[in-house]
């Protein structure tokens, strides 16, 4: 089969608010192929990502994404690795084409699926798909005690895990360490407790260090991103001086290799890695054996769609050790709706991929068709991007 | 003095061919704040990079990057630190944001050295510019007998150093071999050879180490980018087998963190940074800082016009130990005739940056206004971009 058509929708919440909840809009990718349709997903900006899918070429380093897609051939898990090589050599020089790929890749993972009538984690090499434990991604409240209730709640929703984040946090010691209690207080002292720093802290070791022990005591599993993605050194220093806790990192990586990076000098016990940012699933999987190399645990990083939900899990779909992935439990409608299926925590506290073809994701189109961003570029009177016709 | 417009402007040649040269189109940036005008240039896809300036915001860490400059202060060099500072944490998750803040940085210090009537490297620290030797920057060329006509000609020119690279360079061993000792012929055994692999081995440590005896033997000082950017146990394998031979690499860093990740881990003995990529002249400076640190000499990448080549320049401006130059010889028109000025060759065979106020380059809009590409971009039939009137 040849692929026919790469086609960006941009959809995005009536109102996009100015809060860390990436989840408002959303870049839908679909690929169509000898009949077949594949979906896919990317964690992007939608209007600068649609841009690389069609900007006109500058040189031999930097064509558009479209360029090495459109009219390959697509049948197997090698045609999509050589599709990836052709992006990442002939858009080297553009720096957002790997959140371009990476949505475009999870598509065609969901084609050939489709073609084989199996799920992406069986092409992947995987026997079957082992239950993960789900935990509950939030923001931090506004107060401890607003943190308190939010971790009851997540609880009381039957989560064992749950991470809090951004917001406030960061900015003053005290108040840190406050939120970090009433988590703990509200989660119970049986709960899994995540922290996610946001990067608040830069590069600054002494900073993030000041917060460990109110960490360490509330027993908290892992301190994400505590640092900017690259910030190596400081990841190093920090991991040297916790006890039980680890450092998290990783959404930010676009490659592999980032990834790597990350666990070979970063020092981090859990690499959280977007297939919709990274490259795609291959790529993923590339950073998950890499991992389980070094001992460090993979878990998904997912703020939007259940389609993003299972083409994130699918790379560590068969490892018993990565116990661990992220769930959205506050998702915009949008988001929500975009699916008819959702991957539901089932009576164990668990979730499970879907076992039908690709990614075992139905899109719900209609529910969405209001959410349609209508985009139009043209460079020269010649229109190279106009919203395309959002059907299956 | 408030920054009143930040305007992005796509020039491209009459024909974008498919080769590697990355002369054939531009982005040009031009800031405007207290009736001062500065001027930059990315070094980046032209329809991507105004995406992401104009792009709507996603959430609260992936704003367009206009949100976090237009209104800001623009006074002094602090105002333009704390300024790239809101733009890498508002856009946090656009990829492309780093290419797009690099050119606006740059025009930033062009503003800003024009309203205190100094050039950019004093603004920086150096008491003065000193001069570097510069490179001839070329393509191989398709036959050793051609590689060895062009390097005599580039000895001709007056250049005692001179860089070959990309074409068909990495493809088999004895080509590569003839090629090498073609290029080393024709300029000279005094001549200062450097070669360029354009990242045609991938991570692929044999594949480059067959090539090592070829370039020892003809005393290249350095083999740039045999691997992907962020392949550092590639480079650190490969740094271990070389003799005299240097690797250089860092053209791909969008910040500085991963150029000084090539250094400390990479194991390179140069590290090559286009400020129009790496998110500016003050990232690149930082670069340089590290570099010295670590006894790694600073050079700049520049393949465009002499605008993005003062800026370059800048960041190692005062340093004598860092005395290589990236020079490129086979620009298109546009990249020659934006400027009214240009950086000479002296009779020396060294070039020096404009001791004029900013970056000391005087654009020369009349002469490339036919190269304005006519862009516009609408969303839900807002424009959000639309091509600004060309003047100074």
């Amino acid at each position: 089969m040849k692929i026919e058509a790469v086609d960006l929708f941009y959809l995005a919440m009536p109102e996009v608010l100015d809060v860390a909840d990436g989840s408002q809009d959303m870049v839908l990718v679909r690929v169509r192929a000898g009949g077949f349709t594949g979906w896919g997903e990317c964690e992007a900006s939608p209007l600068t990502t649609i841009a690389s899918l069609v900007c006109p070429m500058s040189h031999s380093a930097c064509h558009p994404v479209l360029d090495s897609v459109l009219g390959q051939t697509l049948d197997t898990v090698e045609d999509i690795a050589k599709i990836v090589n052709a992006v990442r050599a002939n858009s080297l020089d553009l720096l957002q084409a790997d959140h371009t790929l990476s949505g475009i890749e999870i598509a065609m993972w969901d084609l050939v699926g489709k073609t084989q009538d199996r799920p992406v984690y069986e092409l992947l090499g995987f026997d079957r798909f082992h239950p993960k434990t789900p935990y509950a991604s939030a923001l931090f409240g506004d107060t401890p005690q607003e943190t308190l209730t939010k971790a009851r709640q997540v609880r009381a929703d039957g989560y064992i895990a749950a991470k809090f984040g951004w917001g406030s946090f960061g900015r003053t010691y005290q108040a840190d360490a406050d939120q970090i209690h009433a988590a703990r207080e509200g989660l119970g002292s049986e709960g899994v407790l995540l922290v996610d720093a946001g990067t608040v802290w830069g590069e600054d070791v002494e900073a993030a260090a000041l917060r460990l022990p109110a960490l360490e005591e509330a027993n908290v599993l892992w301190l994400e991103e505590p640092f900017t993605s690259g910030a190596l050194s400081s990841y190093r220093q920090l991991a040297h001086r916790c006890n039980a806790l680890r450092l998290a990192g990783g959404e930010g990586a676009h490659n592999a290799l980032l990834a790597e990076q990350l666990i070979d000098h970063g020092g981090v016990g859990f690499i959280q890695i977007d297939a919709g940012r990274v490259g795609g699933i291959l790529e993923a999987k590339r950073v998950a054996d890499h991992a389980r190399h070094a001992d460090v645990q993979f878990v998904n990083h997912t703020f939007t769609s259940h389609l993003a939900l299972s083409a994130s899990l699918q790379p560590f779909a068969g490892r018993t050790a990565d116990w661990l992935c992220e769930y959205p439990v506050e998702a915009k409608p949008l988001a929500k709706l975009v699916t008819r299926n959702h991957i539901q925590v089932d009576n164990n506290g668990q979730v499970t991929a879907p076992a039908s073809p690709g990614l075992g994701m139905e899109l719900e189109l209609e529910a969405v068709r209001d959410f349609l961003m209508d985009v139009e570029i043209t460079v020269n009177g010649k229109t190279l991007y106009s919203t395309p016709d959002l059907t299956d």
